[in-house]
């Protein structure tokens, strides 16, 4: 069994104008579907992140992949890593670059390339044995994974451009209290989601803490919930909200990313602790990779590390991940960004083989809709907000190549490659507006 | 593809007088080979500790493991597991008895029950899809497992009882450094190993330090040296050897287990450096399961951490253990108890699919012969110390059955059903020899 073939499918995906500390999500997310095929006429497929430089960084590797056996990963995650750490003593310092939006730090393309690869083979691989792909790496430690209801703030409007602007502004404009409670109705009833996070870091605290306490009433005391403003408050700011939601976050809840860097978070840790909160510390900005998680540890800047099989490496990297976790006595959940169902299952197979895994995972699923979907069939169906995993070989869906033609129409019309929310912002919203850590 | 049967076969396998900390090895080692066979009739096979408690450990798995996927590996160790914590609260501190033989620390029972069924199981996947073990895990990382040549002090004489004791005593008496030289010369002529330990804590620490320097003389500069003297030495004693023979064991070498203890050993390697020596510590004393690790990494205690697949869970453990080691910045070798060419290749599979693993790894196999070996075609060949992992499927290996039933009729007969060397030392050298912890 080698790999005989290597496709890729950069498509856009219609998405709203959701708000983040990074700005304004553009009309369409970019994603990229990859196919492999295989000498015995099996097809694997995975998904990652769109737009030139993902797709660069895979067309690099395609004469290492074309004509490998898929299930010798170890060895190409090695021959990866080997490239990276030449280009990690190139850059200054070594170090991740943390500030930037998850998935898009160029020192940590490796794991998302690898990734990309990694998924397509499992899925191979399961599809020639007929084995569910969570098999392949041990099975499953839960049949259902709980996602969590993802409020965003945003603007009226649903994505897409000219002729395909999306119609369905499903949630409307949200950007009050009232509003982030209403979306968050509405997508409980849709999906039945028991955790709720609300994307903050958009509005002045004081709006977001509103928020929050009003999701609490209206949600009754059972919901976990979480706020992730994407590191856009100061230490002070991140510890008088912590204070202030200190009764909202706690049972299964946590703050997450607050303010940037491990430093900060620990001040913040120990600043909360001093006053008897033990409201945990999420992060994906803080913890990006696996000497971070150690650090985490060690300064207590970090309580529950944000997995995402996406840019940590891969399903087994997510294993690895989980492990360490359990190893160290940290949580973990995990980061979400726009994505398709090929995503969507890669993510439930991830966190079915993560003991450590036990807050219900971000998704953004409920963004997008059946317009765009890639995968036979349609949408994947949550059953009281959880994706049960099925019993089908490999991730358990296969492309509607119809809808993937779709997507890269849509994606050959744009004249954009690269997720920019900053100038979206400021084409939209303010034309001077800049990213600034900390905003408040 | 369910698990229709499981097989037990306890063995008894001739071994020679050999002397560590613990007393003398008696005249058969205990071991159990482990069989399954699956419904659409393969059979996987594993090796494991012998005796009546690991044989017990193991039946009262029986029903659970009758029936099982034999893929759905993390939740039979889920299962364990719990059970473990259940024994672990019920136990006094519930922390792993360092001082006792590894292996045979009933708290850690569970990850040896695992192990064996793991690997049979992951055995009998790779035959069924016609696959080497370790391309079930993500492939290998080397193609050629080194291994090292290990010496012991031993009386004359080379096992078994009765009509069956062994004529070959190939090495003979070795309790000299003279003695200790030759069989090492012996053992890499036969074998081509390139790295060489001592099982030390035997004779006085100054005869043990000329062992070495005798050995390091005689193999020149380019074969890197270990010794172990299994915890026999005070914190003094064990500075004072590192001292010593800080010339010795550098390049490659260690200095396992010198004294009991993380404490002592962070003690040891602190006072070694003050002295500019940086000679690294290895252990499976004081690591012997994964919370040990960050341990050995705060305390500093412990710089290479001695994996085993049979002791640490299994295949899938091992990689988390290289794993852990990785991001943790911490060594990684191998230790072995007497074992046959089941263990061999498990052993040869485990390490090469371990990035972190680097020294060559321990082995008993040496000590063994042709007429107790399990496995069809006789004794695993080396290739310069090296064990070639083979393009055949699982193992890579089948049982002779013939060859079983002799070890099973040698079992049968022998009075005891438990190693315990201070009896054996009781029995043959003083009747009222103790293991004491420092002995110097």
């Amino acid at each position: 069994m080698r790999i005989s073939e290597l496709k890729l499918h950069p498509i856009a995906v219609a998405d709203g104008p959701l708000r983040s500390s990074y700005g304004l999500h553009a009309p369409y997310a970019l994603r990229t579907i990859v196919e492999i095929k295989t000498t015995d006429g099996i097809t694997g497929i995975s998904e990652t992140y769109g737009g030139d430089r993902p797709l660069a960084a895979i067309e690099a590797v395609r004469s290492r992949v074309v004509g490998m056996d898929p299930f010798q990963l170890a060895g190409f995650w090695q021959y990866l890593s080997a490239q990276a750490e030449q280009d990690k003593a190139d850059a200054a310092g070594g170090r991740s670059q943390t500030w930037l939006v998850p998935g898009e730090n160029p020192l940590d393309q490796h794991t998302r390339t690898f990734a990309a690869i990694e998924v397509a083979c499992l899925d191979a691989i399961g599809k020639a044995l007929g084995r569910p792909l969570c098999d392949l790496v041990g099975g499953k430690v839960r049949d259902r994974v709980p996602f969590s209801a993802y409020l965003f703030y945003k603007h009226a409007g649903a994505g897409g451009m000219g002729a395909d602007v999306r119609k369905d502004d499903e949630y409307g404009e949200i950007m009050t209290p009232d509003a982030v409670v209403r979306s968050c109705k509405q997508m409980i009833a849709k999906y039945g989601f028991k955790e709720v996070k609300l994307k903050g870091g958009v509005v002045p605290p004081d709006e977001e803490i509103a928020a929050i306490k009003a999701l609490r009433v209206e949600l009754g005391p059972k919901i976990p919930l979480r706020i992730d403003p994407n590191c856009a408050w100061s230490v002070d700011t991140s510890v008088r909200v912590g204070r202030e939601l200190k009764a909202e976050l706690c049972d299964g809840g946590y703050l997450e990313d607050p303010c940037a860097g491990m430093d900060g978070m620990a001040e913040v840790r120990r600043r909360l602790l001093a006053e008897g909160n033990d409201t945990p510390l999420a992060s994906n900005v803080a913890t990006t990779c696996f000497p971070h998680v150690p650090e985490a540890k060690r300064t207590d800047g970090v309580q529950i590390v944000l997995s995402d099989p996406h840019y940590w490496g891969g399903i087994r990297n997510q294993q690895k991940l989980s492990d360490l976790c359990e190893v160290l006595g940290l949580g973990m959940s995990m980061h979400s960004n726009n994505h398709l169902g090929v995503s969507l299952m890669t993510m439930a197979h991830a966190a079915a083989v993560c003991p450590a895994l036990t807050y219900a995972c971000d998704t953004h699923y409920p963004w997008q809709t059946e317009i765009d979907e890639v995968v036979v069939g349609g949408r994947i169906k949550f059953d009281e907000g959880s994706v049960v995993i099925p019993d089908k070989p490999g991730l358990g869906v296969e492309l509607d190549y119809d809808q993937v033609a779709r997507g890269r129409e849509r994606y050959d019309k744009l004249p954009y490659r690269k997720r920019d929310d900053e100038a979206e912002m400021q084409k939209h919203v303010d034309p001077n507006w800049k990213r600034i850590l900390p905003r408040w």
